[in-house]
């Protein structure tokens, strides 16, 4: 049994993550911190709670949290961490952090997206970028500090990384269209993110210029050993929960000038995920939906080869608190304690 | 560890049962039985369980299913189960109906409000009525037949309890204004159920004819052991899950002409539901919302006392397909094996 | 053709104003005011007026604006009129005040719901209350201020009016339990009228001490002719638009101890609405919906007589931007100004 | 005043046709054709019509009724108006179809695409493909017969329109990644299409496949004189109205490698739709939103240049039963009775 505290827990991925938690076999919060509702009953911000966390909101005193437990997630706005962290916390404890902070190796590039500057940069190589079924083979006992994957940047990047990897597409025609639910947007109290502006509503946003652009970029850099740069236009949805990418790409033709098959784009598919449990390659000609995954930390994706264009279409749906965050987060903190992968995740999706 | 076997797997309780049973360590279901999907994979009919569940859609043949399992849940339209239920298959396996079929204990009521003639009268009598909190007693190893109660019901019924069987309300000023969400009307193709129908829109319907007027009516008879008329009027929101009852009555007033307390009120709520793991009597001046409870198996309930008009407000929440349905089932079940009651019901309320 | 001038035009009110008075053949809106956004276009609040209103905020002079209008609209929070209004401007301009300001006769009531000190109790007497379809003739050209009606009570008075002013009902058996869409909330940024905290959640709010109850209880006594004390429960549903008000009332009986008949009570509606465009009694057993009033100034009202209880269920829907806002102001004003009482209110109900 | 007929006038596009046909000063409605609802009242199958229409549905005789009608609108299934069209008829009437059946003037295109064979493929020639902005010149009282183009279509070319007329952009890479409202996939009673299945829930449908992809090369074929293949990938969104297209094209570099500027990509808009009522190019950084043109024929158009990429990202938005059906239709009809090409049309966009 290890203890975990939360930094940023009364936001909408802290909250997912408390209720995680409640049913991880290995796991007690020891730690709510939240800037806003100090010394307020966690259950009075999240009336769901009710009899369930009896905790108070605490401050976010890092440095007094780090000797209290065995693992910290920082569910707090960009730049948070980066401004305290130090060599003294990260000796005495390990950090699973749901912001941005520490995913972009090339500070440059994170400074420009963000528009801040980064604190500590010092930590950056150390950094392990959490995607799970990508990087699962460095997070040890002996890592320290986690950067926990953005959502759009999870779904964007399982949904195509089998064919990037194995050099099935042209990285340089990859175009990535994605819609979100609007609990991506956060609890923050915006006049855009009201009820009456969101519902029966749809818009692009962040056109060219999304901070997850750079993030997808970089890990599909590396997975196809070869510089991407691509189009990522996210969309807000009236939903709560979940994201869908749709993406576009030239498949490369074979020599005999034919695209590959299904089967062989399937084959690929299969040799990176069929042995994943929370990634799941549905079954031919069934299109991802949202709602499948729902509350669930898998990801579901598929693709259609379109013969006419060339291209290939790839479609992945995630929930973008869960795998998306904290379901993500907690896949992280098993793996950095040793615990069974998908402890604490066997989470069936919610349908209706 | 216990076989169960699901008729009328395919529709949105039997999907929410399938939930459940998933992550209840004492349940495997060997019996996925839907009418309309025989030989469909069930993954096939709900995409979320894909990877999850890989059997095959059965017929609903309930006499060759009862030498199979141990317990049978039937999620199926009213006169289904009491058409064919029989004297041997009851001696073979329990069984808990999720229809309304042994709910009502006068024939003549139900065969009225139903419009249909009850096909086997002789096992209303034996018959529990499932609501737990109430008839806990009632539902052992001994018992074969469990009336599991409708969501309305359920909801309606709990939030008034404490009231009524202390007397503290004058029961015939009862009225019962419901609403709920659109997966209670089922997942069958009809047009008033579409999206762009039920989607930016509220109605009330079924207004002083809907049946389950009369199990809410039989219930708080038996809790106030004087016979209880009432106004229910059911209401059609545009949300997936949730059921919502606001409730008003006429206080009865203390000797001195005054009105109960809210602390006299609360004791009373606290009286019955202190103890129980799914009733929460919220904090005062706290409101119930569906959100709160949604995906999981608690009824939150609270009341306002409004000194001028003499009448209390009750209101109390569900998920109509958890405790109004699959959850209150497995409840059910676990008291009929001599599990845990609360076995495999663990589910904390997701929100948003 | 007349000016008018609206302050308060960036509110959900204020924008359904401008978009009524678009089409309305006898206004040129002259003023568009708004405190927040003073000097903005006002297109660039609301898009959806982009190359269709070219105008520019204004600041809240009323007493500048007098002089350059007709008209002035007060969409403006409880408080902002009474606290600025004098005789002077008032034999300038005509007023229709959307704000609760002078719909209440007895200022100690007014200042006792509404939490607020009232700075001219000078005007209360003369203003009218500007329910077209009772105070018709109180409305005319020598009529220099009317309230116009909350949204809820336009929704709840009109539902009961025939029968509390032909006595049909026992007045103190009257509950009104309403639900209402989200604009009603207005387009202030507050945390619990984000999307992710209203969709697909439904709760009661301001039991039993919601301020539109005086204003109710208010009418329907003038129409009584007897002190009616009631209860009235709102609630919020999980759509942009819309207020359905479900009453329940003890109806009288008659010398023989039998309840009045459909026909009876229809005749008793027909009798103040067959001839009145706005308000549609619905036929025989249909329900009113929201989504059939939506964008239009109708008000649709059936009943259902519960010959079990002795109870009548009435039900009533309106759009609460346009008979419970909007609508009704242009209502007012065309009979201020003597033009068809209708003039550019022949808004066809949007379905889907 | 002339008299107009529609068949199919119980879907939701007819239903569309109504509601804008009972503000036009020109029109009257003299056939209800429906036949799913023969002899039942018109406001029976749509409420939100009570008191406004008194009409009872007829059959869908066109024979019968192109004596009767100066003009029919045929809001019907593919494969209808090809199977009954007759030079007998188009003598008599002029008819603004709806469907697909006249959009494609190769026969062999439309019978791959819609898998059926076509009728009356001699009327095809004939048909003149009804996007006013572009084919507003050949739409004169000389003209018989209009193939009303499709809402994804609509939508989609117009976004696209005046860059590929103008070669800014390299036609075969574009790609329309579009969404829209549910109210698009009809009023049939389909299990895809109830409320719970749709709400919370987002999916691509059809892709590399559906029946608008041709519709929309050819229509830029024309634009760009040169072929055009594309990716179309339509998505069902939670909502009732309103389509949003996302397009992706790289553009063509200058002499000097440079790409075009803001200025001048907007110049090329301007000079298409500046003078264009129903066109808006939205102000430098403002994206579309579905909202802003809800209930209205509007289509709001942006875009923003990828430096990085060297892509264009086009946007646009309609109201799918409005520009994308009726609205569209009726301003066909006007053209082809030589009314203002705006009468009937000033339909203020609703928000919120």
């Amino acid at each position: 049994m290890i203890k975990a505290g939360i930094i940023g827990a009364t936001g909408y991925a802290g909250g997912e993550l408390v209720r995680i938690l409640m049913n991880h076999p290995q796991v007690e919060i020891a730690w709510y911190g939240s800037k806003s509702y100090i010394d307020k009953k966690y259950y009075q911000v999240y009336q769901n709670m009710f009899q369930i966390v009896e905790d108070i909101c605490k401050d976010d005193n890092i440095v007094e949290l780090a000797d209290q437990v065995d693992v910290i997630f920082t569910a707090t706005p960009q730049g948070f961490l980066a401004g305290i962290l130090t060599e003294e916390i990260l000796s005495k404890v390990k950090i699973v952090d749901l912001s941005a902070d520490y995913r972009i190796k090339d500070v440059a590039v994170y400074e420009k997206w963000y528009g801040i500057e980064h604190k500590s940069p010092q930590f950056i190589e150390e950094a392990v970028y959490g995607l799970c079924e990508i990087n699962r083979g460095k997070i040890t006992d002996k890592t320290r500090l986690v950067a926990n994957p953005g959502c759009y940047t999870t779904c964007s990047i399982l949904t195509a990384y089998p064919l990037v990897k194995e050099g099935l597409i042209d990285v340089n025609t990859l175009i990535v269209d994605a819609k979100s639910g609007t609990s991506g947007a956060g609890r923050g109290a915006k006049m855009q993110n009201l009820y009456c502006e969101v519902n029966e509503n749809m818009k692009a946003y962040g056109v060219a210029s999304h901070r997850h652009t750079p993030e997808i970029e970089e890990q599909l850099t590396y997975a196809g050993d070869c510089q991407v740069t691509l189009n990522f236009t996210p969309h807000l949805v009236p939903m709560n929960r979940g994201i869908l990418a749709t993406e576009y790409a030239t498949l490369k033709r074979k020599e005999d000038g034919s695209l590959p098959t299904y089967e062989e784009v399937k084959a690929v598919y299969d040799k990176y995920y069929a042995q994943e449990k929370f990634v799941r390659v549905l079954d031919k000609g069934v299109c991802p939906e949202t709602k499948w995954v729902e509350g669930s930390n898998y990801v579901d994706v598929n693709f259609v080869i379109d013969e006419r264009t060339g291209r290939i279409i790839m479609m992945g749906a995630i929930d973008n608190l869960v795998k998306g965050a904290a379901g993500q987060a907690v896949q992280n903190m098993n793996l950095l304690f040793g615990f069974e992968e998908s402890m604490g995740l066997n989470l069936v999706p919610c349908f209706p």
